[in-house]
């Protein structure tokens, strides 16, 4: 079988969980801020939500565009670490049923997860534990899979722990002698601030698209505005993706350079915008759309997902880009 | 002597005169609104007003542009029609006071004006009286002095009547035979629906970089968004500025395309504001700044004349736009 992408980066289940405001100043968290927490902390508001309901979904920043991938009928495959606890258990399954094939490792820690709280004004706390996440090493890289694949699909969160690193330098380099296009996403401004070096380097080393957003890009390439900081990150790696929030898109391979003009929509909850421009664009790619009709699928996309609360969409992806999907344009 | 850019198109004195808003009741027009007039509509505004302070001043949206590049630090012309009245002759001093030859015929008729009630609110109710500036002819052109530009700017606001279109015609012919680069903006959305078919046959027939918002690009070239739009109107002239408002610019000539980061200033009053980016881009593009800074410099403009009223800055531009013009980027 082919896969048109594999991904690799943490596997982090989702746990929303409905709570009062109160709540929120029980465990003394500010309302829509992302708090990075330990085990014990885990432990603890685990604890202090005693009998909620906890609704678990497969997450994290690359399993969301291979999702949306794999919903737009793509094949796809993500590989990471998970624990050995039910959470791992139900990650997979999960994720395998949304239709990405899964070559997650497992080992004795547990599961990362998103403790996520939603408030009845719909906003979003989040507390993440990064747990079995960070120790995804060179072991667990599914070489064969790999190389089968026409796609590889990265993101910054891989450079926080040496392994891996180590696991996505293997990654990197098997994609390479294999003639897979490699494509990598930033992230988040944190974590280029943490890598920029790194990045740079892996960049100009093994990347063929980049997805940023502007803040993102800026921070790497030391400049002040977008278009300057597409041309230097052009001159890393031939592709590039600069999404400018309200303001549209760039998007830029080979000769070629677009604009995308935003699409006129009331963001309720920008959690997985970029999740889902990546899917929208890499979806078009493999199906060898133009350049603006990629962009264009990357930015649909995400307009739909920032409408409703989420990273992604509940209705089939399929129906709602058919607008965009179907449009006969270059 | 060198002149960098002629223009030729409507000069119409903007009177602008404090008012309350039951004023704006009593002639019964709306606030924030732009009302074409005739002569006796202005003679009984005028009339109205009587004995409130009116204070004229050369305005219309190609003088604005030329009095921008003029207060830069280049050589500018002007050509049009105003009547044999004190405003014709206001209007002639004050242009060339602010640093603009003017080649202006007059003839017999009222000068065009542009009464502009301001209430206290700084609300800005236009109504334009064009008079004498229709009566533009081919005999008007002042073709030595157009022979000796290096550009001609000119805009679709020339289409209104035949005389003036004839006029129109000469100058873009024999621009075209001494080997002027051909500048033409598309005017306003409402010029563009009333001359569409015109305005393509020119752009592909005369002009090298032709100015337009998003609408009128948008109308002219029968697309939805500003790449597409973009791309036609370069299948007709090889330079193109679209501007986004609140969203950045699109510029493109020869081999390039550069999208410009909107300046984060607050918007006060956006009149002229696309009279100022042709001004900066232009006196770039007579500058030999690359592309990019090109469109800094007009962004930049823009942006600094819609955070006050009116279409022009009161401080000098080399100042204002110091930040850019001695940026050394590229």
């Amino acid at each position: 079988m082919t896969i048109d992408v594999i991904g690799i980066e943490n596997p982090l289940i989702d746990l929303l969980v409905q709570v009062e405001d109160e709540f929120l100043e029980q465990i003394q968290v500010e309302k829509n801020k992302m708090y990075l927490i330990d085990q014990e902390r885990l432990r603890n508001v685990l604890q202090a939500l005693d009998g909620r309901r906890i609704h678990p979904e497969p997450g994290g920043s690359c399993a969301n565009t291979l999702i949306g991938i794999a919903r737009l009928g793509g094949s796809t495959a993500y590989c990471g670490m998970v624990g050995g606890d039910d959470y791992g258990r139900v990650y997979v399954e999960k994720l395998e049923a949304a239709g990405v094939k899964s070559y997650i490792a497992s080992n004795g820690n547990l599961t990362g997860s998103t403790v996520i709280l939603v408030t009845p004004d719909a906003a979003r706390t989040m507390n993440t534990y990064l747990g079995a996440c960070q120790d995804l090493d060179a072991s667990s890289i599914p070489l064969e899979a790999l190389r089968r694949a026409r796609m590889l699909y990265i993101t910054g969160y891989l450079w926080d722990t040496p392994g891996q690193q180590e696991a996505a330098q293997l990654a990197l380099s098997t994609a390479g002698k294999a003639g897979l296009t490699v494509a990598m996403s930033l992230a988040d401004p944190f974590c280029v601030a943490r890598h920029a070096e790194d990045f740079r380097r892996i960049l100009r080393e093994h990347v063929h698209l980049v997805f940023a957003n502007r803040e993102e890009a800026l921070a790497l390439t030391q400049t002040d505005n977008a278009q300057q900081a597409l041309r230097v990150l052009r001159e890393w790696c031939p592709g590039a993706v600069i999404t400018l929030g309200g303001n549209g898109a760039l998007v830029a391979e080979g000769d070629e350079l677009a604009y995308l003009d935003p699409f006129p929509v009331k963001a309720v909850d920008t959690t997985g915008a970029g999740d889902a421009f990546a899917a929208g664009y890499l979806y078009g790619k493999l199906r060898d759309a133009s350049l603006l009709q990629r962009g264009r699928l990357g930015s649909y996309f995400a307009a739909q997902v920032i409408q409703h609360m989420g990273p992604r969409l509940e209705q089939d992806p399929r129906t709602v880009l058919r607008p965009v999907l179907d449009d006969p344009r270059n």
